[in-house]
């Protein structure tokens, strides 16, 4: 950074260049910022960093994000204990339950099986699910991976692992999205819907 | 923010929506990153909002905001110090060093009149520039301040002020900009490059 921006400056639109989504001017001017709140609040957003990585762990039942154990929804006793859905990231769970259409369990995965990058099935939480499923009680398992070609890898593989177990494995449907143009659909989608179409 | 969202998780996401340009999508989305860093990294990201805040103040001598005082550029002895260029924001100061057009000096004004608002001359740094002034040495003063409503009536007031002082005042040229097309240009700025026109 030039010479005339003081050091402590330039470091924090460094950090601030990190994260995603954000390039240098927008970094500079989230830095800006910064520096015209009041010392008070700029401690409150750096103690909101610290803290949630200090006080935020994994669920020991479904691996997401809590600062409690077991996490919210797994000590929610009003939840469908049979069901669990299996999701990449911890993103997910939160988008799911955002559709109030969904009562049971969670799995967080924290990533999907890419042999490209290297990620094989022991650096997924698979065993752990695995180990769920052997204590019974559980009757289906749907997995909600991304569609795309890992997301789908990683689905098929799991499905593979635990359908000698006995449990019922789904995968989310996938055809048009709400709102969906036919028109305008790309042509994978519009296979999916087709092969997929359902009675009415 | 939801009950099944941790409360660590859900402060983090409130400081960053407070963040300019950064709504709820984005601010959740900052959040995810920052749990997925190590933690050493979110501590620097902590640590460089805290340190800023801490090591940043004001030049005694520009107001411009600095790490040591005089700051960098007040304390450049190649510089010349009879001409000051007076902006509105700090931000202002490294836009105009990034084109080495200018060698001057600054004086940072934190601010523009408006009455509205209830920003008087007294809550600028408008005593500061005339204490300067009146110490001798001072040539010009380019008046940078932005070309709003608010902009132009701070470079006039400040003009009025500062001309009894015997200093020339001057104000940043207005007209097309570089690139500027005449069909899409707006007619204000149009018809100032023709009142402002230059002789080729």
């Amino acid at each position: 950074m030039a010479r005339y921006i003081p050091a402590p400056f330039a470091r924090l639109c460094e950090q601030f260049e990190r994260l995603p989504g954000i390039g240098h001017k927008t970094a500079m001017r989230l830095a800006y910022h910064v520096m015209l709140m009041p010392e008070a609040e700029a401690n409150k957003l750096a103690t909101s960093i610290t803290d949630a990585h200090r006080e935020l762990h994994y669920c020991s039942v479904c691996c997401n994000l809590t600062d409690k154990d077991p996490c919210f929804i797994c000590s929610d006793q009003s939840r469908d204990r049979s069901v669990i859905c299996v999701v990449e990231s911890f993103k997910d769970v939160s988008v799911i339950e955002e559709t109030r259409e969904y009562s049971g369990m969670y799995h967080v995965l924290h990533g999907v099986l890419s042999p490209m990058r290297g990620v094989l099935p022991d650096h997924l939480t698979i065993n752990h699910l695995v180990a769920r499923i052997r204590k019974g009680n559980v009757k289906e398992v749907i997995m909600a991976t991304n569609v795309t070609v890992e997301g789908e890898t990683t689905a098929s593989y799991i499905a593979k692992v635990i359908k000698p177990l006995g449990v019922r494995v789904t995968r989310l449907a996938t055809g048009l999205p709400a709102g969906g143009n036919i028109e305008y659909s790309d042509e994978v989608t519009l296979a999916r819907a087709i092969v997929s179409r359902m009675d009415m």
